[in-house]
């Protein structure tokens, strides 16, 4: 039996510049396009700011750049400075194959690497498609288990920035090999992140990215893991509680690529509370305002239902707030939107969402079960205080490959986080991103995203 | 309840210069004595070479020695290589608390801080007492489920190295509790690196001192972890699959610290062996040679005989070899020694100690079952061509705390060690070492082991 590293191996380095299809290519840049809106409008904000001084206090080889600065520091910290600022406001793209958030873990390995070789947009994008191929692959192979504890956009985006790396650095079978062994041997996140509201679930997927840019680099070297890192009986997938279907290794059927199936965010929370935003937007449109609330039972999955953090009805910071499927459905309610400004210190605080929260109560349904984990649906049942009540469901989030955005709604996304920092650089920045495939050097692209004279404050 | 992270913090914080009992100093000075030995003979080996060429190829703030050199990296790369080094030969300490090894985690992590906020020598040593404090508390904790999959050595000193940092940095109780959550949410290593001799085991130490100190510089500038990361539901004790036995996190009884028991090791290869060694010698010493030998017993308790690493008989590396129980035993019976020359490569797929391994056989012992965990016992039953049989039994191994080593045999090996390396300056390195509370600053210490005029092959 061949090893399952090798298995990944070989998916990531038949992604050959020119010889992808145009939809994967397509799919890349897109995938691209969004990493750099979450990324250039999360940057500032604080946990991604002490990512970045620490990075630039580092110093080091002037390689790959820090997104949003000039500076150029060795590759493996830029990706972890822009993987962190990525994630940063919940707005990077999805996967439900790993359960997480392919591009903020494989992006800044790939743009880094790309930048301090010199390679093509093509290239990268190339290495961008090795790493959600492989990391959705990987995650799909775990499956549900692996994420009760672990933190999937850390623990298999390691995996996936090692292939993306490796990609880029040109490494032969035996050496990609070796990069994505050792990497397996780094992943590391716990779930843990999630609860209390701390910073840490932020800087998981620019760990991610580090490592894989760090086991590549290392298995350049000649440094060599364990080629049984995945399928041992002391590797990965024991270690990390997955079910290991090995079907799952061999990729989508009729050549389609994972990245191809990619899901793009339109709110700026957890992806497993979208379906409850939509369902709040629902129900103002059929005209209910807050004041004619009686009570809210929103019906769910089980296992949702019975999570602190997806479950939770009182969530005391913005992380929480991001996740509780509740406060996503009663803002959306009250606002008609789920976005930046419903997640902020003070919206979490603010007394006349918790009036609404306290309304609301949080029920498992076998219905939605039958969904799950597919799809976190919800059907909220509103009560009116006129005696009447307004029911609305929604099973399939907007996004997911059966409901895909039209991109025209993700090139909107991008600009409206982007020109608020770049001014009316990002339209260019756009049009550039959209022809990656024509692009001469990855650099150029990072040059674009400098804000000139900007001065970190270390 | 105080949270887990917290208990840990404390203990960490309680050491303060000037104020621990004797004993623990003496021991956090052979701590360091008996780790910059085995890592200034061991850092020349290719897979350090590597780890140290591609941390000397960053760059970056010049505050912290890489050892054996007069480069100055940033504390974490410093804490990377210098770790990865100090693994190299097996010839580091061992903590039977953590099921691993502390030095190599702990004190490159202790060293570099040190180094860089120019320390003196007694603030290195209570950092090093920290760190072996929180290091072995946890390992207690966790238990041998632990080890079934982790690397301790990576995992566990992921934590411990944080608290040696967080000491270091000087941190206040709550930023260093954040040091020790992000450490426990970045903590990996798999032990199927010990399987088929990559190069992963030797990095993993590297990369513990490395995330301890990346998570305590992070937590200094304000970035925050989940307080509930070691105890909760989706946290440090869950996904490591330990069973969590909360009186160790109170530490020893009598005030007695955790670094007192640390072992030192007299052969060159996993602590599991040890007792095999020495029973070896013994079956030597009673005069069997070589030829006289028809077969050889050896009884060990079922989860080692079980263990295709340590129940190994045709080991085909040095890394197979320094596990297995079998090639400990017939090495040092055919030399008397269990040292460096017996784990070469030549050695291990010398025909002459494989004709031995081919008359060995390995069982599961009840007897031996009694001991363990505590202790990897063998019995040794030499049958000989004459007829006769000579059997030799070994329960606690020397080094032990039962079986302490007189501290002359530790000088004795650190100079064995670093006078190929250092030549003359040795013996002056050491006395430094053993008056590390009355050195001002502990670069002085670094620019020692420095080999003047070295030019790493980048």
């Amino acid at each position: 039996m061949m090893s399952h590293a090798r298995l990944l191996v070989r998916a990531a380095l038949e992604v050959t510049a020119g010889s992808e299809s145009e939809k994967a290519i397509s799919a890349a840049k897109t995938c691209v396009l969004d990493y750099l809106g979450a990324t250039l409008a999360g940057m500032d904000e604080r946990p991604s700011v002490i990512v970045r001084n620490w990075v630039l206090a580092q110093g080091g080889r002037p390689a790959a750049t820090v997104l949003g600065t000039e500076h150029k520091v060795p590759p493996s910290l830029a990706a972890m400075a822009n993987g962190t600022a990525g994630h940063m406001i919940e707005l990077d793209d999805v996967h439900s194959a790993c359960i997480g958030h392919p591009g903020v873990a494989i992006i800044p390995a790939a743009l880094a690497l790309s930048e301090s070789l010199g390679l093509s947009g093509q290239e990268l994008l190339c290495s961008v498609i090795a790493g959600y191929e492989v990391m959705a692959r990987l995650g799909a192979y775990m499956g549900i288990s692996h994420y009760k504890v672990w933190h999937p956009t850390a623990t298999l985006g390691s995996v996936g920035a090692a292939a993306a790396a490796a990609r880029a650095l040109g490494l032969d079978e035996e050496r990609a090999v070796n990069a994505l062994a050792i990497a397996a041997t780094m992943a590391s996140g716990l779930r843990e992140v999630f609860v209390g509201g701390s910073n840490c679930k932020h800087v998981h997927p620019g760990l991610a990215a580090r490592n894989g840019v760090v086991a590549a680099e290392l298995a350049s070297a000649g440094f060599t893991g364990p080629e049984s890192a995945i399928e041992g009986t002391m590797g990965y997938r024991v270690a990390h509680s997955g079910a290991g279907n090995e079907k799952a290794l061999s990729g989508l059927p009729n050549g389609k690529m994972h990245i191809e199936d990619t899901e793009f965010k339109i709110f700026a929370s957890c992806r497993s509370a979208h379906t409850a935003a939509e369902a709040g937007i629902l129900v103002k449109e059929a005209g209910v305002e807050p004041p004619d609330i009686k009570s809210i039972v929103l019906e769910m999955p089980e296992v949702t239902a019975k999570d602190p953090a997806w479950g939770g009805l009182d969530p005391k910071n913005p992380l929480a707030a991001k996740l509780s499927i509740a406060y996503n459905f009663v803002v959306a309610l009250m606002d008609g939107a789920c976005y930046l400004e419903q997640f902020t210190p003070e919206r979490v605080s603010d007394p006349s969402t918790g009036r609404l929260l306290r309304l609301t109560s949080v029920r498992p349904s076998t219905d939605m079960d039958a969904y799950y984990p597919d799809h976190v649906g919800v059907r909220a049942t509103v009560k009116l205080i006129s005696g009447g009540q307004v029911v609305k469901q929604v099973v399939i989030p907007k996004g997911h490959p059966e409901r895909p955005l039209p991109v025209s709604d993700i090139h909107r996304k991008f600009l409206g986080l982007v020109r608020p920092v770049l001014g009316q650089k990002a339209e260019g920045l756009k049009d550039v991103v959209m022809n990656l495939d024509e692009l001469e050097e990855t650099g150029t692209l990072m040059t674009l995203c400098a804000r000139p004279g900007f001065d970190p404050a270390l």
